[in-house]
C-alpha cells in the first residue's frame, strides 16, 4: 500500500436501450444543463486523470462514437447481456492493466468528481481490493450487507431479502472500484443464472467475499448523486437536481438569483459577483458573465460574453458568439447574435443585431435592425462610436457608418454613412385633411350596401 | 349479479354558492388547464356513457347552462339546503330509471375516469348495494368505520369521534354509487337534524346499512383526485397537480419537457415523440404538435398546428389557428395568428403574420408585418413560395406576392408583386455631412442658453 | 400593569458584516420583493408606532443612512463585538426613556407586524418584565428552558446542551421586549466570557431570571417569519417565503393566480377580484391593477396603474409610471414608458409608447414607435382619440396628433396631423419584373467563379 492512489482505469458503461425513453436518439445523447448524459460522466472520470478511458456501447454506438470521438476509446456491446457482460467487452482494453478500475454508468450523469475522488482514497486507506459506492436511496433494490466491523458480506437483493435486509437503509448503487486482477478473475467466473441468460456485475461481490478479499463500501453523502434515468420523467428530475447544485454554487459565489427554482444555468456558465439574476433566465454554453450585471426575467444568453456592469431584458436574446462591453444596456424584445459591442451602447427595445461590429456609446433605436441577410449570404456590418440609430432603421449590410453620425429613424440605408454625417432616406409627410370624414362616408355606404344585399337575400 | 355493469345515471352537484372564491364568475366555471371545473367532471363522467347524466344548479345557473346546453340536463336548487337536499332536486329526472345512481361534485374535478371505472367494477364484483369512494386525505373530516370483514359501517364527522376514530386515516369523499332505488328510499328519509335545516348526503350511508343493505369502500390509490376547490387557492393547488398529471403522461409518451414545474399543457393538446419543450411553455386549446420539434422558452402556443421539426421560440406566440409546416422556424418575438405557413418557412425575428396563406421557402425579415387591419375590415394576405421578404416591410392587406419574389427592406407595399419580382418602394439615401457637428454647437448653444437662464433665474 | 401597552422603543440591529453575501452592497440593502431587508423591518416596527426607533449600524453605515435618512435615528457600531455590545451602542439615545424596549434585527425580515403586536399584547397580559419571541425553528440553536409554570429559566447554548435539552423544539429567535431600566441594568452586566471578546444580548436572559424578573416567551405560530439571512441561498428561501404569503393573501382577496410558483408580485402591489395572472408575471412597485384584468403571461408591470378589465401580455412590459385606462389591450412584445393610455385603446403587438399621452380607442399598429428621444432629449407626444396609427410607423416627438386622424403604414411623422386627416410619408411601389431571375444569375455565377477558385486552390 504506497502513499498515492493506484494508476486509474475507468470502465463507462452506455450500451443500455433505453427503450423507456421512447426516443429515436441515443439515450445518452439526451441533455442536462447543457452537456449530454454521457458527457457528465466523461467529464467526472477524465477529472481523476485515468490511464484508459472505456466506454460501452451498444445499440446506438455509432451515434455516441461520433459525438465523443477521440475523448476515450469504445467497445461494443453487440448483445444486451447484462451489465457483467457489458464489462466483459471491456476487458480486452484493460488486459495489461494493473491498477484500479473503476465502473461507472453513462446514465448515472450526477455523480461527482469529489465522490470519485473520495472512494480513491478510501479504498487506499483501507486497503481495499473492492470498493462500492453506496447510498441511502430507497428506490435501489440491492442492500448492502456489512459483518460488524463494517466490511461488506454481500448485497442482497430485494426478491432475495428478508424482512429485517429489507430494512437495511444502505444500497448498491453499482459503481465499483476494484483491483483489475480481482476484475478479471471475478469476470471470468461470472455465470448466468437466470432465465435471460444475462452476466451480472454485482456477482464479483460475492466471488471477491468469497476468494476472502477485502470488499468495503463508501456511503455517498447526497443519496441523488446516484440518480439513474431511464424514463424522460427521470431526466426531469435530474436535471432539477442538477440545476440545484449549479445554482447554489452560483449563490456561495456572490450572484443573487431571485428564483433559483426557476433559473436555468449550465454547467459550463460562469458569473461575477453581485451580479442579479431575475426569474425565468436561461444561461447556456460557455457563456462568461461578468459583476454588477442585471439579468432581467425571461432573458436567454447562448455562448456569449458579458463584461461587468451590462443590463439585460426581460425578455432579451443573445444568440450565440456576442461579446458586451463594460456597461452595455439591452432592453426587452431585443435579439443580439454573433457580434461585438462597445461599452455603453445601448439597444432599449424591438431590435436585431446580427453579424455586426459595433463602437462603444452607440444608441440603437426602437425597431432598428441589422440586416444581415439577403436571401443570399450574411454579411458584416461596422458601426463607429457614438452613433445615433433611429428607429425602424434597417442598416443594409455589408455597410459601414462611422463615428458620431445620425441615422434618421424610419430610413433604409445601403451606403457608407461618413463621420458626423446625418444620413436619411425618407419621403416628406403629406397631411390630406378630411380623408378620414369621406372614407368614414365610403364605410357607411358600403355597410348599406350590404345591408341591402342581405335583405335581399333573407327576402328570397 | 351480471357480468356487465348496470345500466348508469350520473349526477353532478353543481350548486355550491363558490363564497369563498370572491367571484363575480361561477365558481364551476373558474378553469383548470384549458377546462372549466364542471367540464372535467362532465368528462368523467360522460367517459363512462351514463343513460342519464344530471348537472344540479344554483345562483349562478343560467351562466352555467348556458355554457353547458346540451351536453346534459339541469335541475336547480333554488335554495342551499345541503348535499342530500341537492340529490333530491335532481329524483325527478330518475324517478323510473332503475340502474346505478353515481354522485360527483362539480368542484371535486380531479377524479379520473379510471377511479370511476373501478368503481363501477367494484360494485358489481362486491355485489355492494352501495360503493362509497374513500381516500386518506387528512383534510377531508369523515371518517370510514369498517367492520372487521372490512364492510362499512357508518361514517364518523370529526365533531362526533372518539380518540380512536379521529385516528382512522380512510375518509369519505362524498362520492357515491349506489342502486337507483336504494337512493330514492333513503332520500326520502332524509332528515334535517341541524341548526340549518339541511339534508346530508352521508345520512344515506347509515340509513343504507340500516335496511341491511351491503356497503363497500373504495380507495383511491391518490388522494389528490378528492381536491375539493373552494378558494383560489385550493383552484391553484388543484391545476398544479393537473399539471403534474399531464406532463408526466406526455414524458412517458417520449416528449422532453426540460422543467416540468414550470410546463402549462392544457388537457386537450397533443405531442409528438422527441418534442423538446423548453422552460415556461403554454400550450393550450386543442394544439397538435408533431415528432422532433423544438419549443423554446416562453413560447405561447393557443389552439394550433405543427408538424413535425418545427422550431419556435424563444418568447414567441402562436395564436389561434395557425398551421406550421414541417421545418418551420419561428423565432423570437414573432407572433403568428390564423395562419397557414408553408415548409420550411422562417420568421425568425420581431414580425407579425396575420390572416395569411404563406408558401413554403419564404423567409420573413426582422419587423416585417403583414398588415391585416386597415381599421375597418380584417383581409387575407397571400403569399407564394420562396419569398424574400426584407426587414421592416409592410404588407397591407389584401395583397397577393407571388412565387420568388424579393420585397426590398423597409419598403411599405399594397399592389401585386408578380412571380420573380422585385417590389420596392422606398426613398433614396442621402448623406448630409458635418450635420452633427452643426447640431452640436446648436446643443451647446442652447446649453449655454438655459444655463444662464438658470443663473438668473437663481440670482433673482 | 396598565390596559394600554406601554410606551414603546425600538432597536434594530444592522451593523452584520455580511460577508457570506460576498457583496460590495451592505448585506441589509438586498432586496426582497421590492423592498430592502432593512426596510421590511422598519416598516414592521413603525406599524407599532414605537416613541423611538433606533438602527444600529456598522461597516456599510454611510449606504445604510443614505437610503433611509429621516426615517430612523442611527447609532455606530465601530467594531463587530457582538449583540450585546450592538444595543450597547444604542442606550445612549434611550437613557431617558421608561417604557419597553423591542430589539430586532435587520437580516430577519420576515417578522410581521401582527406578531409583534401579539408579543406587545402578551408582556402586558403576563406582566412580564422580558418576553422573549421564540420558534419552533431547528436551526436556532439556542434552547428555550421552561420551568413547570412555563416561565423561561435560560436559554441553553447548542454546545452546553444536554441530550435532553437538545431535544427541546423551543427555541431563541432573539427578539426580546423588555422594560427599559431592565435592559439598562442588565447591559451593564454584560461580560466578554468568550475568546473574541464579544458580548452577547442573550445573556440579559439570565441576568433578568438572576434578578428575579419574569421572563415570559411567546412562541411563533409560523417559524419561517423567524428566517435569518446570511447567504445569498437564505436570501432566495426567504424571498420564496414572502412571495407564498403575498400570493396567498391575493388568492383570498379573489385574484387567480394560474401558478403561485412562478408569479412575482411585490409587496405594495394592489390587485383587484377576478383579475387572472398568468405564469410568470412580475408586478413591481406601488402598482395598482383593477378588477376583471387579465395579465398575461411573462409579463413586467413596474409601478403603474391599470383600470379594470385591461388585458396585457404576454410578454408585455410596462416601465414605471403608466396609466391604462379601462378596456386597454396590451399585447405581446410591447412596451409601455411614463404615458397615459385612454380607455378602450389598443397596441396589440411590437410597439413601443414612450413618454405620451395618448387618447381613448386609440390603435397602435404592429412596429409602430413613439420615438420619444432625438439623441438629445426626451419630449412628449400627444394622440388624440380614435387615431388609426400604421404598422411601423414612428411619431417623431414632440409631436400632436388629432382626434381620428389615420397615419398610413411605414411613414415616419414628425410634423402636427389636424382632425379627420390622413397623414402619410412613404414611397411609391415599384415592381421590377424578373430581376430575381437576373439576380439568380448573377448568383450562380458568382458561384461557379468561387468554385473554380477554390479548385485552383486546391490544384496547388
Amino acid at each position: 500500500m504506497g502513499n498515492s492512489p493506484s494508476k486509474l482505469a475507468v470502465v463507462v458503461l452506455a450500451a443500455g436501450q433505453g427503450t423507456r425513453m421512447k426516443s429515436r436518439r441515443a439515450k445518452v445523447l439526451h441533455e442536462l444543463c447543457g452537456r449530454p448524459m454521457l458527457e457528465h460522466v466523461l467529464c467526472a472520470a477524465e477529472s481523476l486523470d485515468p490511464e484508459r478511458l472505456v466506454v460501452v456501447v451498444g445499440r446506438d454506438a455509432e451515434e455516441v462514437q461520433e459525438r465523443f470521438s477521440g475523448r476515450c476509446e469504445f467497445v461494443l456491446q453487440a448483445e444486451q447481456k447484462g451489465t457483467g457482460h457489458a464489462v466483459l467487452q471491456a476487458e480486452p482494453k484493460l488486459a495489461d492493466f494493473d491498477g484500479d478500475v473503476l465502473v461507472l454508468y453513462a446514465d448515472v450523469p450526477l455523480l461527482r468528481s469529489e465522490s470519485l475522488q473520495a472512494m480513491r482514497a478510501e479504498k487506499q486507506r483501507d486497503g481495499a481490493d473492492l470498493l462500492i459506492l453506496t447510498a441511502e436511496a430507497p428506490t435501489i433494490p440491492g442492500r448492502i450487507l456489512r459483518d460488524s466491523v463494517g466490511r461488506v458480506e454481500r448485497v442482497v437483493e430485494m426478491q432475495d431479502a428478508t424482512k429485517e435486509e429489507l430494512a437495511i437503509a444502505e444500497r448498491n448503487t453499482g459503481v465499483y472500484l476494484l483491483d483489475a486482477q480481482l476484475l478479471r478473475s471475478c469476470l471470468a467466473r461470472l455465470e448466468a443464472s437466470n432465465a435471460q441468460g444475462e452476466l451480472y456485475l454485482t456477482d464479483v461481490v460475492q466471488l471477491a467475499v468469497g476468494d476472502g478479499k477485502k470488499v468495503s463500501a463508501s456511503l455517498l453523502d447526497d443519496a441523488d448523486e446516484c440518480l439513474g434515468i431511464n424514463t424522460r420523467e427521470e431526466l426531469a428530475d435530474a436535471v432539477a437536481v442538477l440545476r440545484g447544485r449549479i445554482n447554489r454554487r452560483w449563490m456561495e459565489e456572490g450572484v443573487t438569483i431571485v428564483d433559483p427554482a426557476c433559473t436555468y444555468i449550465d454547467m459550463d456558465v460562469e458569473i461575477g459577483r453581485d451580479t442579479l439574476i431575475e426569474p425565468g433566465c436561461q444561461i447556456t454554453g460557455a457563456t462568461r458573465i461578468g459583476e454588477g450585471c442585471r439579468i432581467k426575467a425571461y432573458t436567454t444568453i447562448e455562448s456569449s460574453q458579458l463584461m461587468d456592469d451590462v443590463e439585460i431584458g426581460p425578455n432579451a436574446h443573445l444568440r450565440p458568439n456576442v461579446e458586451l462591453g463594460k456597461g452595455v444596456k439591452i432592453g426587452n424584445f431585443v435579439e443580439v447574435k454573433n457580434s461585438v459591442i462597445g461599452a455603453g451602447t445601448k439597444a432599449a427595445h424591438l431590435t436585431y443585431i446580427g453579424d455586426a461590429d459595433v463602437g462603444a456609446g452607440v444608441n440603437f433605436g426602437c425597431g432598428s435592425v441589422v440586416v444581415n441577410y439577403d436571401g443570399i449570404s450574411k454579411n458584416r456590418t461596422t458601426i463607429g462610436d457614438d452613433v445615433f440609430i433611429g428607429c425602424n432603421v434597417n442598416l443594409l449590410s455589408p455597410i459601414v457608418v462611422q463615428d458620431h453620425s445620425f441615422l434618421a429613424a424610419g430610413s433604409t440605408l445601403n451606403r457608407e454613412v461618413p463621420q458626423h454625417a446625418l444620413a436619411v432616406a425618407r419621403a416628406k409627410q403629406r397631411n390630406v385633411e378630411g380623408w378620414m370624414k369621406r372614407r368614414q362616408a365610403q364605410k357607411e355606404a358600403a355597410q348599406r350596401k350590404k345591408e341591402e344585399a342581405r335583405k335581399d337575400g333573407s327576402d328570397e
